[in-house]
């Protein structure tokens, strides 16, 4: 039979409410009480886990997730699986929307301290990081580089810069265009970027960059990714490849299209995410997949661990692949 | 001065708490207290929304937001209106996926339930509505018919279907397909397929129907859209035309070009939501579009006077309207 909390208790000679302070790390606990605990549960081969969870007299069994916007596909997929892996263990996901506003990230931050959640899984954010440790919440970041007390869930994005500099290279590309985020030293896009150019500068190929200017404004707003693209490529004419994310590399076959251009004869594409969309295109984009759900699950797992007062890697960084698809020359 | 919750419990010589319990509906009032509160309030011209809200001890501010799944992008679109709209009124709101699973959603209404929660939107269900009505909670519904009591927000389905027939007739076609839901009754769009072949048979026009069928799991596993519009397509190649939703014809234009089809010359598009996406693919999608942030905003009003008490129509239905993109030939 499995040892209970009592059994624990009893053995160590203190109370249960001290262990569970002990479990959650709160209150005051004299180093020769947790000695004591810390012995009784070895010898009872406890689980202080599931017992830590019980525990937790005010757990609300919610997590905030911090996204920029639900409409941006990468988000929809990423919070798709983040509600899955939430829901298989119990919990649910309050979501907060912040469009990149520093006041309605405020505004959330507020609520979530109210709403006494669990945690917080960040994969936007604009305020400075003590404003996320003054919470004093078990929180974890997707994506975005905090600093080392948070601990990042994120995808091997300079590998991703790598493969796609190499597959524009071998594919026969000589002057090629990257558009998307590069200036953002927490968000995760800058390293992609940078291996791009770096591995790009080593292979010879000439990396024309700029980052598309988005509107702030939601409500009604449709994205104006075709403007920018349109506006880009306009711009740019002598391209032969482009590296950009998936509704992006959407909007640059369109303008293609509407311009003659010949993919992947005449210019080749490649995206990053490989969102659901990415095989339905005509041609399919070839794209850099990020493991979307194991990002969710990471992120769950993580938090977790960090609610049981855990020890949890500062990075976990997961693979990435290049998938070949219809708009580069596969060899 | 306005009145305050002091002022009327004094006129009406009864507790603040007594009104509180007459305001939100909860606990035993005599019929004779019921009558002096509602005297007292009508003679200081009192707000008992206003109130009813501040009383409200445990609110919680939260929004339950159920729906199928958020890599739906329509969901995707929804949802985050939704999430705007309650933000702007201090709401959170609990995003549950059910991937029509009537397991995961009740789970998620015993969940909501012991969360206290202030109110549900409900955009999916496969419940029957009394397990919705037991919780004693205000719902109203996104584009699902469950009874005349929970109020229903759509948008014109049946001037949907009608346009799409017109407008394939119109230009030109004589034979087309419908695939999409059709035999759910409480499912709006079924309305939408119904309308669309009442004006169909009007116009002469012939209509091959089929309804997709989508596999249930979602953990790592691609939409299938491109798979299920090949088979249907591949099945029916006297077709001229198609009416479908919006991502559904994002498969259908890469069928098409995959064969060799010219759209919109040899065959016709028209989607349905105007999703995001559906001005940059190539040809753009023709498609009839549903009012979402009104939706979504009309949800939030309406869930906000249940809470408050107040009447409700038991239908709202917002309009549509056809927009002609490259996918039509357009007169």
């Amino acid at each position: 039979m499995r040892a209970t909390i009592k059994d624990v208790a009893k053995l160590a000679g203190v109370s249960v409410a001290s262990i569970s302070r002990y479990l959650n790390n709160k209150g005051y606990i004299s180093d020769v009480t947790k000695e004591k605990i810390k012995q009784a549960i070895h010898e009872l081969n406890y689980q202080p886990n599931e017992v830590a969870r019980a525990l937790f007299k005010r757990q609300t069994k919610t997590i905030g997730v911090i996204i920029p916007n639900i409409r941006i596909y990468f988000f929809a997929e990423l919070v798709n699986y983040i509600e899955y892996f939430a829901s298989k263990i119990g919990f649910r996901i309050m979501l907060c929307n912040t469009d990149y506003s520093s006041e309605r990230e405020k505004e959330y931050l507020e609520m979530l301290k109210n709403h006494q959640i669990d945690g917080i899984i960040l994969a936007s954010h604009t305020l400075p990081v003590e404003k996320y440790k003054s919470l004093q919440l078990p929180v974890v970041s997707i994506d975005r580089y905090l600093d080392d007390t948070i601990p990042l869930i994120t995808s091997d994005n300079e590998l991703g810069g790598k493969l796609a500099a190499e597959k524009l290279y071998q594919s026969g590309c000589r002057k090629v265009g990257y558009f998307g985020l590069m200036n953002d030293k927490q968000n995760v896009t800058t390293i992609r970027y940078e291996s791009f150019k770096k591995y790009c500068d080593e292979f010879g190929l000439e990396v024309i960059a700029e980052q598309p200017e988005y509107k702030k404004d939601i409500n009604g707003q449709k994205h104006s990714d075709l403007e920018l693209v349109r506006n880009y490529l306009a711009s740019h004419k002598k391209l032969e490849g482009l590296f950009t994310v998936d509704p992006l590399a959407l909007a640059a076959i369109r303008v293609c299209q509407e311009n003659g251009v010949k993919i992947p004869t005449d210019f080749q594409i490649i995206g990053y995410d490989d969102l659901a969309f990415a095989e339905m295109t005509f041609p399919s984009i070839t794209t850099i997949k990020q493991p979307i759900s194991q990002q969710a699950e990471h992120a769950i797992s993580k938090l977790l661990q960090l609610m049981n007062g855990e020890e949890v890697p500062s990075r976990t960084i997961l693979p990435v692949e290049l998938i070949e698809r219809e708009s580069t020359i596969n060899i």
